[in-house]
């Protein structure tokens, strides 16, 4: 059941099964398969999922390629109630490991927030990341256009971009060098914006050069466009820029410092797994964003299959099998 | 487009990058991915996908439960298409490796067949499995009931099968001793039946007589129910058993027969695959149930994007970067 202030307390004493930790598409998939397998399991969410600023579903098996990130997360949260899984916005803090459970403290409201803690066996952690967006002093005007046609993912949204006048907005030279020919492959029509963020080397500048690619390093004002579709970008010197499209990779925010306390392996950023998305912690999984991997909403669903899977093997093979006993009447 | 006899000629000389034999969840995913990675593709299917067959899938994010899998596959052949992705009804018979592609030799055609060879560079094997059936002399009556109560994938649907008098439909000693404790978590009222095919060791009669289990050596004639709904047995000796569900569990056919040329990893039946689903073959891809894993179609479908994100970044990094000819008008 969707859990509140209200009806916080009717589960101060259960130990879940499984606590999952991020509502988006991996975390209720994995609710799912938790909840069809007879197991408890309560999602934490603090809302606002990477696939939420969507606005089309491009390349999800099953839906049409219209549909917003939003309606997915929507069906699959209806789903997830309908199997008596519980679900609590709220924002988890820390995660402390006893042992014979993890206990979870989740901050809840925003406002007048209180906390609470939850236990359980197992601990999915399906809390993803979310994309640096360009700094800008009116924020509004870049949450005016992400997510439509100025895009975050290029593996998402490159077919969206193909030989369009495309933006590259990076936040290092890092992020110039490990995009451009991978943006390359979908429009040569790149125009490379530093938003005086960072110096480019000048290896780095003739190799753009070379390929016919620009570069502006001078700080964007805004965004132009209407309808949330960006048409170009206005510089601080107050000259401007057309675009049809743009690309934004200036890093991302990971949503694990609740982890901090817990020792494990790392590739960078992200959570080392096995195939079944068990971290070197033998219950804690990690699945979509957080874990090493392609960052996208059908490999996070799959993801959340497995995790769950893995779970219930756990549990089953350390519980005693179920017998038949005869308070049922069988016709034989 | 959709291809068949009348318009084959037109792809003759094509080299794809990519056939994907199978047009189930996986191949369908795939064949998304590959198209929006601006790469060329066939999907060959032979029809009747095993999620064809399931009336409902319980466990897809971001579809309603009671989704057929029908509908799943329907809407993922029209994305597929929309994306001019290349989609045949036929049989793969034989697939020759020549280094620089694979000739798939494909059946089309049931009656008045006709063979056509496609040429491709990579080849990502998504044909799947299908469930072995009770052999019965009436096989009607068993379609009648299978994909609805009568389940072939306990994963899939136990959770319809909690507390239920289940029959276990084996093929194999070996099916009954890796399936009871599994099932036994969603019921305890199993009754198995091994339909007179094998014989079951006293070991094995004497862990099921401990945990209250039934067992049932009399050859089945039909199944008893009606709309669908699955009541119970008639056994060839007259007598009857009623059942409120049932699981068969006689192994499966492996889709594979057109690999036997070709030398690949195989761990029992399934194909052996790193994390982006490639084979010991670097340019051979297995996805969804040939491979080792989770037979799910949500895990499929995430393969799907895996293998074909793995595909697009082999061929992207062996391309010249695109140049930014000035054909384009930007107004700077």
């Amino acid at each position: 059941m969707k859990l509140s202030k209200k009806n916080l307390q009717e589960r101060s004493n259960q130990i879940y099964d499984v606590v999952i930790v991020g509502g988006g598409a991996g975390g209720l998939s994995a609710g799912i398969y938790l909840q069809r397998y007879r197991l408890s399991s309560l999602i934490v969410d603090k809302g606002k999922a990477r696939s939420f600023w969507m606005q089309e579903l491009h390349n999800y098996l099953g839906l049409p390629p219209d549909t917003p990130g939003k309606v997915l997360l929507q069906q699959g949260q209806k789903h997830y109630l309908s199997l008596d899984g519980d679900f609590l916005n709220g924002y988890v803090e820390t995660v402390e490991d006893f042992g014979e459970a993890f206990a979870v403290k989740v901050k809840i409201g925003r406002q007048n927030s209180i906390y609470q803690v939850f236990r359980s066996k197992y601990l999915i952690v399906a809390s993803g990341i979310i994309d640096n967006l360009p700094p800008l002093e009116d924020m509004e005007n870049v949450f005016e256009y992400a997510g439509y046609n100025l895009h975050v993912c290029m593996v998402c949204d490159g077919y969206e971009m193909v030989d369009k006048q495309c933006g590259l907005f990076a936040g290092s030279e890092t992020s110039i060098t490990e995009m451009i020919f991978n943006l390359s492959w979908f429009t040569p029509y790149i125009t490379v914006f530093t938003h005086g963020l960072f110096e480019v080397s000048q290896e780095t500048k003739n190799q753009l050069r070379e390929h016919g690619y620009r570069l502006v390093e001078t700080p964007i004002k805004s965004f132009s466009g209407q309808n949330h579709q960006m048409t170009g970008v206005e510089l601080i010197d107050g000259s401007t820029i057309q675009l049809e499209t743009g690309l934004i990779s200036m890093g991302s925010k990971y949503h694990n410092a609740y982890l901090q306390g817990i020792n494990l392996d790392y590739q960078g950023n992200n959570l080392i797994t096995d195939k079944m998305g068990r971290t070197s912690h033998p219950k804690i999984f990690a699945i979509g964003d957080l874990k090493v991997g392609l960052n996208q909403v059908v490999v996070a669903a799959g993801d959340g299959a497995l995790a769950a899977t893995q779970i219930w093997r756990d549990i089953r093979r350390a519980t005693e099998p179920r017998r038949w006993t005869e308070n049922l009447t069988v016709a034989v």
